[in-house]
Formats: C-alpha cells, structure tokens, sequence
C-alpha cells in the first residue's frame, strides 16, 4: 500500500438499506398511504382523459373513477382505477425502480399541450412506496390502455424482492391491493378510511367512490372562474368547508398564474373581540390534493383569521419552516394575498360605507391586527380603518382627527384622543367626558393597547389618552385656569386631612378646581405608567407590578359642597368618616376597592341606612 | 408478449434519484449536520479509546478531543477528530455506500466488551450525508489507526461521483472539510456555530474545541451515581442548565436499565400559581447528544412542568407523533418517571411535613394536575395533596375530612367543603363564614375548577360548595330554623317590595331569618350553574351566558334591623331609595355592580354625605 491512491468512481447506495428508511420515514403520518395512493390513481385516470383528448388513444374511455374497497376479513384495502395502466415492462420501469418519477417523464413528453388545470399530481415515483408503511404485502393487478397489452401482477411482501406474474383484467387500468400489516389494523374501520379519504380527497377532480358513496366535490368553486359563481355558490361553498359555522361576512377569490400558480377562496368570519376563533383553518391544498391546515409559514399571521381554501403546486411541501420563510414563491404569495384583501376592504369601504361600517365590529380584530404587524397592510388600511366612539359612531382616522379638532385640541396643538378599555369600569368618566361634549372612542379588544401604541406611532401631533388617566382639565390641557371657592389655606388643609386619612406614600393628592356637579374626589391612573403595565400583562410576561395600581393620583374636587363641608365639620371622627367615604367611593368609581376594604366599606354604609 | 409473465427481481433505487432526496429532506433543520459531524468525531475518538481499552490498539492514543475550525475566507468548517480514522477501503465501505452503518458493525463485533456507557452515538451511514445540506464539495482527510496505513482524501462535489486521492496526514484520525454552499453561508458566523455546537454538544463525552475554548462537559452529572454527588452539585447543574432561573425546590435522579434505558435528572420549579412558566424545558438526550427540547409525547403533560434532562437511547427518534404514543417503551418511561415524581413527593412530605407545607404553594399546581389527568398519580398523591384555608393552615384531604367533620356536616351526612376561588372578592362571604366557626380553603389557581370537580368524584359523601353560592344555613343545612322576628305577612310584603324594585325576572327574591350582624341583603350565586359557567369560559368556548350572572339569588335578611324599618317607612320614594341601597351594597360585595349603575349609586351615595 505504498503507492499513490487515485480512483474515481460512484457513490452507490444499497437499495436494502435504505428501502426500510424510505418505508419508515417517508411520512410522518402514516394515513398518508391512502392519499398518495388515490392521488395516484386520480393521476392516471387523467393521463387518460388527456391522452384521449390528444387523440392519442381512440379505445373506450369508460367512466372514470377511482374506487376504494375495503374488505375488513381479508384484511385489504383496495385501491382502483380505470386509467392508463401498466404493462409489464412499465411495472419494471416505474415500480421496481424507486424514485424513477413516471409523472416527470409524461409532463416531459407533452408539456407543450398541458395547460395549468391539466398538470398531474405527480409524484408517483416515492408516493407509491408509502403502501408499505401499513401493509405488509402489496399487490398490483394493471393492464395497460395500450391495444393488445396483457394484464400484469406484481407482489412484493416489503422486502426488496417483488414477483411479476400474468393477471386477469378486462378493462385498463390498475387495482392496488394492500395487504395490511398487524400493527396498522387500525386503518381496517370503514369510518377510519371514509374520514382519511373525505380529509385528503375531498376536491378530487376524478370521483373517489368509498362503500357506495361519492366522496367528493370534483369540481370545487376555487376551480372555476368569479365570473361563473353567485353569492349562494361562496356561501354554499362555506357551508361545505364549515358546516358548523355561521355565515362569513365576505370573500375574495384567488386566482393568479404569474409569477407563481395560486387560486383560492378566503372567507372572512365573523370575529367579534375573538382571537381563538381560528378553529375553521385555512385549507392548503396542490392540484386539489389536500395537504395541510397548517399554513403559518405561507400566510401572514394576522390572515390567519381568515377561512378557506389556498391551492398551489408552486408551495415547496416537506420542508423546513426556516426554508419555506425564505422562500421567495412563499414570499410572494404573502404579499399577493395580503394586497388582494386590503383590495378587498378598500372597495366593500369605498361600495357600501354603511355595510362597512355594520361588518366592523366583526373585521376590526383582524384590520388592526393587519395594521400592526404589516407596514404594507398600514398603507392601504390607513384610508379604510374604522374607529367607534362609545355612542356608536364610526369615524376613519382622518374623520376623527377633523372632527374632534376644534373641542380637543390641548395649548400645544396636540389633538388627544380619548378613549375607554372598559366602558362599564370607566362609566363615570366616560359620563363627564360626554359632559363636556369630548367623544370617547371605546378601544376594548384583546388587541387595542398595541393598536392605541401603533396609531400614536403613525398620527402626526396625535396622543391617545385613557378617560380616566387624568382630570379633565389635565387630559386636555386648554392653558385655561378654573377658579377655586377655596382659599389657598383651605385647599392646603384639605389636602393634609386626605393624605393623613388615605395613609398610602405612593399616591400623590391634590386639590383641584373642578365643576360642582363632579364627584368631590376623582382617583386617576397616569397614562404612561398604566400603559406599561398593561403591555407587560398582555406580553404574558411575570409582571414587576402587582395585580393593584402602584401609583394613582387623588384629586378632591375643591369646588364640591362636600370639600367645604369637611373642612368645617367640628367633629375629627365625622371628619375622618366623610373623608374615607368620599375616599371609598372614588376608589369604588375607578375599582380599586375590594377584599376587606370593600367589606369594611359596606358596613359602613349599611349603618347610615 | 402472448406467452406468460414470469419473473423474479430486486427492486432497485436508483442512487441518482434517491441522493437529492437524500440531501434535501434527510433532516427538516439544516443545522443537523454540525451534530451529526461532531457526534461522527466523537463516535471515532470512542472507539479508538476502547480498542485501546480493549488491548487491540497499543500506539499513541493522544489526547482525544475534537475541534471545529470555521475559516471564514475559505468559506470552510472543519471537523477533527484524533480517532480511529479510515483506510481508502474503509471509505469506500462506509462512505460511499450510503445507508451502510459502519457503527452496527462495530457494534455487532464488540457488543459482549461494551457496557452501557460505552455504547456508540452510531448512525455513521446517514448523518454523515447531512454535510451535503449546507455544503457544496465535502472533504475527508483521514489516516486509519491500524499501523502501516496511508492517509487517504476524499472529495464529493454533492453529485454522486467522488474521488480519492492519497493524501498527508501525521496522526491518525479524520478531518471532515465542509465548502459552504453559498445559499447556507449563514453558517459561516462563529456565534452561529458556537450556538449550534452549545446546543447540540454542552454534553458530549469527549471534548469539543471550538475557537480556542472547550465548549462541553463531558461529565454531566446524570451520567453519574447519586452517591457521588451533592446537593451543591444537583444545584449548580441547574445553574448550569438554565442560567437565568431561581433555584429549584428538589429534584429526583433518574436511573434506570431494565426494561429500558434511561438516566436524568429532574427538577421541581417554583411554579406558583403561573402555568406559563415552562420557558425552561425538560431536555432530552441520547448517549449525551442533545436531541430536543420537545418532549411533548415521551413526559406526561403534568409533568412538562418541571425542568431538567433525559437521556435515553431508547427513545425512538425522527418517528411521528402517533408512533410515539404507541410505543410501549414510550408508556413505560411515561410510568416509570410519574412513579418516581410520586415517590419523590411522599418522601418529602413523610420526612419533611413543614418543608413540604412551604414548598406546596409552588407545587400545588404540580400535584393538582396530576391528580386531574392520572389516576396511578392520584393513588399516591391522595394522601400528600394538600388543601390550605384562607387563614394558611394545610390539611391533607384526609385530615381535612377529619376537621370539618363536626361542624360542617349537613342533616344528610353529607360533609360540605366551603371554598373561596377569590378572597379578595369574597372577602364579606368569607368573614361570614369563619363567624360560623366554618373553615374555608382557597382554590385560586387556574387548575381549581377542574380540581374541585376531581376532588367531588374521588372523595365519599362530601360536596365543595363556594362561600357565596347560597346562605350559609342552606349551604349547610343542619336541618335547624332559625326564628324570624317578622310575621309571615311582613316576610312577603318585603318579597313584594324588593321584586319591584330589582325588576329582573331571572333574579329570585326570599325573605329568610339570618342573624342581626349579617348583612341586611345578601345576593348568591348557585354552585351548580355557577361551575358550569367557570368550566365553559376554561375551557375556552364560547359562553352561551354572558358576562354576567343571568341567574341568582336575593336573600333578604328578616332580622335585620333595616327589614323593620323598610316596612314600617311612610315615604314611598324613601323606602324606594332604602331598598335600592341596600340592594346595590349586595351587588356591590358580590362584585355585580358596574358601570351606569355604579355611577348612580355613588351618585346617590355622595349626596347621602
């Protein structure tokens, strides 16, 4: 071994090596074996409408379907259909040798003449081989469309050793007979095979006949033409995908062939403030196979709301989520989809304002959503995206920037926009607000704090004020002064006695000047420090704060009778009592008051019965 | 072709066809082949230490290590190893003969001289390919350890051709030469790689060098004997597992070789009452190759919760979801480690009352779950499962039976187990009943509801009812009456008088006989619709109730001081606004008074000031 090594050669993989990797791991899911084998079967019923339609096959063409029998005694399930066939010499080409892809061969070869709805399944080389993850012996009778061909059996018993005998067969076309393994027994129930094939084959273009019954549609509407469907036909659709589900609010078809191939139709559900309604997933399917309900990679986040049905051969399948991210097709599909729906929102806005405006409460979820997450979705979304005031109104961003110009612009020129997170929490304010003609815009769903964060991001000189983060006159600083009845003296006792009575370091009193028919005290939650705390509750983050306001603010209305009473009263224990009472009830208007204070409270008040 | 059909053969995979497959979809992360390289090298540093061990090997066996060399111009990673190498013959067997597993070979010859320790990563055959996800010419620069032999290179641009060519090597062992692929130069960033080698090789049994620094231990602490180590030890291999995290409670060392094999240790969090803390993942090893941190269907749900490592060659890997839950290995680690977290918990609560008691505030939820969700846990959980009252004392349940036996036992012999889900909101009801002498346990955490439903099937003749789901004399009825100061007529004229003041048709109004200290209204909420209600909003459909109670109950006190004067009141508008007080103060301790209403009564409280 002294001389120089030098050899070329081929690396070889043995076929009884990795045969039983190929049979474990091809799929994860082992109920995959009935969809790539009905997917085959679908493939060669095709091939023979095609050839017919060339002209290159004159025979009888026979109905075309595609038969699925169990036999529970035997042990089999059969797979069968009267397509193209195979010779002999074709089973020796296209089974014996795995991964020889007889599907690329035949686009190869009329590729010119197959137009987008045409194109077939086509993985018949790998796909055939997943029989063995459940059945230990499979057989194939076949015989080919071709004029004279002779009838063909193939055995193999999962091993690498197959047989070929001479079979009996009338028509062309292939049975596929699996012989089911002990441990995949399970796939011997009648009501296993009808749900496996009604998931997978549903949309079939050829009909898939199971115990007696079709079991699909094989013309679904996504397959067709806008111009060609009704409303019914959507809702009917609808019906079909979700039969449980109420009616969607609207739809867009999908239908686009440059530069990736991508149909569909993608319903919009009736959201309501529900994130968890994703119950009904997006449907993906390729050719009108059905692949997957899990699109998180190929859809958008925020249009993962949505409902329907996506259908592209152009999805890379059985890749790594990091790949399908970067994919640029996937990419593309993305940004197809996102546009053709804010299309979608733009024209029904633009059509139909009040039919708009009624679907809001069900859309806005998902709008926002769009607008947070999607700078492109922002940009057309700007012009359509609704806000609702407390009363009911609906106003576009641009309407309640004019509309509330004039009464709610602060000294500095800033127009602040009021709003409530809970308008039974924040009733009394929302009360004096509307008091003093302010609109409150009602911000209430899972999503509104990072929208509230989002539009003050977007809105030139725009800022966005909780109803109850300040007195009013604070809220929407005016520069204008309000005249107190109080003395400077008086209004310095007063704040003295309510600190003393309200014994906590971290709320900070004052004494303002507010309208008579205000409470006597106002508790408030600053902006800045309350929106904090709820960005780190929503982020689901161990909060630094606890479950009670750290920090609030007492204002005590020094224009009330009440704060004229209390500093006269003679008694220092009535004093003390109308103090904690006028405390109490400003704590019960923002509820803070609870547990034992609450408890304490109630007696009170039971004993001026 | 009119004679008969006759013929046996071999399937055949074509290699051509079957290597991109190969290459593509051989694992779904591309990263992979960092692993599948390192743990090769450390497979050859093994094998060489035990031939050694073995006496088949007497030269230099040099200090067994293995580095990686990323050179960021060459565009090349390098891993190196200083084992037992390869002839030019040997990488023809192994190497390009894919899916030939060198390492079961090894295994066969060698299997009565390896012990359990000693065992090999060995997936030589297929791992080695992944190198082809990332990169587009492999290099192998080997020299075997049998004396005498020449080192050999060996090069493959990710077709199927490869060369050999003799090459220069000093000392035996294997470099493996990655040209990164230009769509994967991502790799090419050393905090990439050190994250990916941190990942997959922290615990690797022969030393990993990567930019000048060891990136493993080798011993981690599962692969030795609990007599070894100390409680100093389990810690800082917490520490040394999660960085960030408090301290664990205790933890339980796994050891076990029949009928499976499996080492780890696992430790208790403080879990508290947040579900959501299982950012640090139990970790699951092979031989000390990290495999992933999604253990979903080997641990049993409740016991996600805790943290820690598992390594176990026996779990089978790269297999689908379904096939795992079936696996009975699978079952029998699943039993085997809520067993010994069983065990664990008995122990301490046997030798530790006070300790178990402290650390039940962080476990409970622990307990609880398993309790719910596994009937071999719940046998032995039952007896150190501890239920805490409001005022922080603990009982299991069978002292618990034991201490409310007297008291709280009604008329049928049923024992009624008062709860709180909420002292701050129940906080009236619950100093009602300890006046009552009644005992109180709080059930506040997100698992309560289930747990109370659980405790009720399992315990005989004993009823969880909540403190403010009825009066206490009908939440327990002893069968006692207790004297009403007013007549039947005045009972229902102040049913009437109420009813037309709460006008809620689905609310129900009754008079009943409480003690005077008692609130003069107390509205409850019944346990059995109550709970329905709670189970509907957990498990996360959607409510057919609102927000609000639609159903509940208006106990009027008729020994209340204020029954006597409502009557005997000339005013109607008076008595009007007494009722309406003291009704809304009911809804206030029942936390059922919100927004308008709310308003109006602080409203009408100010002015009573």
């Amino acid at each position: 071994m002294n001389s120089t090594i030098q050899e070329k050669g081929q690396i070889s993989i043995h076929t009884e090596n990795i045969f039983p990797i190929i049979k474990k791991f091809l799929y994860s899911d082992h109920e995959i074996f009935l969809r790539e084998l009905v997917s085959n079967a679908v493939d060669a019923s095709q091939k023979l409408k095609k050839l017919a339609g060339f002209g290159e096959f004159n025979g009888e063409l026979g109905e075309q379907k595609v038969t699925v029998t169990l036999n529970e005694e035997a042990k089999t399930i059969t797979v069968s259909d009267r397509g193209i066939g195979m010779t002999a010499e074709e089973i020796k080409k296209y089974i014996n040798q795995i991964a020889f892809s007889g599907a690329s061969e035949f686009l190869e070869k009329y590729k010119d003449k197959l137009d987008e709805k045409g194109a077939i399944i086509g993985h018949f080389g790998l796909g055939f081989y997943s029989a063995f993850m459940v059945a230990q012996q499979v057989e194939i009778v076949t015989k080919s469309y071709r004029e004279g061909s002779e009838a063909a059996r193939w055995i193999c018993d999962g091993s690498t050793e197959f047989e070929i005998t001479q079979a009996e067969r009338d028509e062309h076309g292939t049975d596929v007979i699996l012989h089911i393994a002990p441990d995949s027994e399970e796939f011997l129930d009648k009501n296993r095979l009808r749900a496996i094939l009604e998931k997978y084959g549903r949309f079939l273009p050829i009909p898939i006949e199971f115990d007696g019954t079709t079991i699909n549609n094989t013309a679904p509407i996504w397959t067709k033409s806008p111009s060609e469907l009704t409303d019914e036909d959507y809702q009917n659709f609808y019906k079909e995908l979700y039969p449980m589900s109420e009616e969607p609010l609207f739809w867009i078809h999908l239908n686009v062939d440059y530069p990736f191939n991508l149909t569909g139709v993608l319903y919009f559900p009736r959201l309501k403030n529900d994130f968890q309604i994703r119950r009904e997933k997006i449907q993906l399917y390729s050719r009108q196979v059905f692949i997957t309900d899990e699109v998180k990679d190929i859809v958008p986040d925020f249009l993962m709301m949505l409902h329907g049905v996506i259908d592209s051969p152009d999805i890379p399948l059985n890749v790594s989520r990091s790949f399908l991210q970067a994919d640029s097709n996937v990419k593309k599909i993305n940004g197809y989809i996102t546009r053709k729906v804010a299309d979608k929102l733009s024209e029904i806005f633009r059509n139909d304002r009040a039919g708009f405006e009624q679907k809001f409460d069900d859309i806005g979820l998902f709008v926002k959503y769009g607008i947070i997450s999607d700078d492109k979705f922002y940009e057309k979304a700007k012009d359509f995206c609704l806000v609702k005031t407390v009363d009911g109104k609906y106003f576009t961003f641009e309407e309640f920037t004019e509309a509330v110009k004039e009464n709610q612009t602060d000294k500095n020129g800033t127009a602040v926009w009021l709003y409530t997170n809970d308008r039974q929490k924040q009733d009394g304010f929302i009360d004096s607000a509307k008091k003093r003609g302010y609109e409150v815009l009602l911000f209430d769903t899972v999503i509104d704090s990072h929208f509230i964060n989002t539009l003050e991001y977007k809105l030139e000189k725009t800022s966005l004020k909780r109803v109850d983060s300040d007195t009013f006159d604070k809220l929407i600083d005016k520069g204008l002064n309000n005249e107190s009845v109080l003395s400077e003296d008086d209004r310095n006792n007063l704040k003295t006695l309510f600190e003393e009575v309200l014994d906590n370091k971290t709320a900070s009193v004052s004494v303002e000047a507010m309208p008579t028919d205000e409470l006597p005290v106002i508790i408030t939650l600053p902006e800045f420090f309350r929106r904090m705390k709820d960005m780190s509750a929503l982020s689901g983050e161990r909060s630094m704060f606890g479950p009670m306001p750290d920090s609030y603010n007492v204002a005590v209305n020094a224009n009330h009778p009440l704060a004229d009473r209390i500093l006269k009263i003679g008694d220092a224990g009535e004093q003390k009592v109308l103090i904690k009472q006028s405390l109490d009830l400003a704590k019960l208007a923002q509820g803070m008051l609870s547990g034992s204070d609450l408890t304490a409270f109630i007696r009170r008040t039971v004993e001026t019965l």
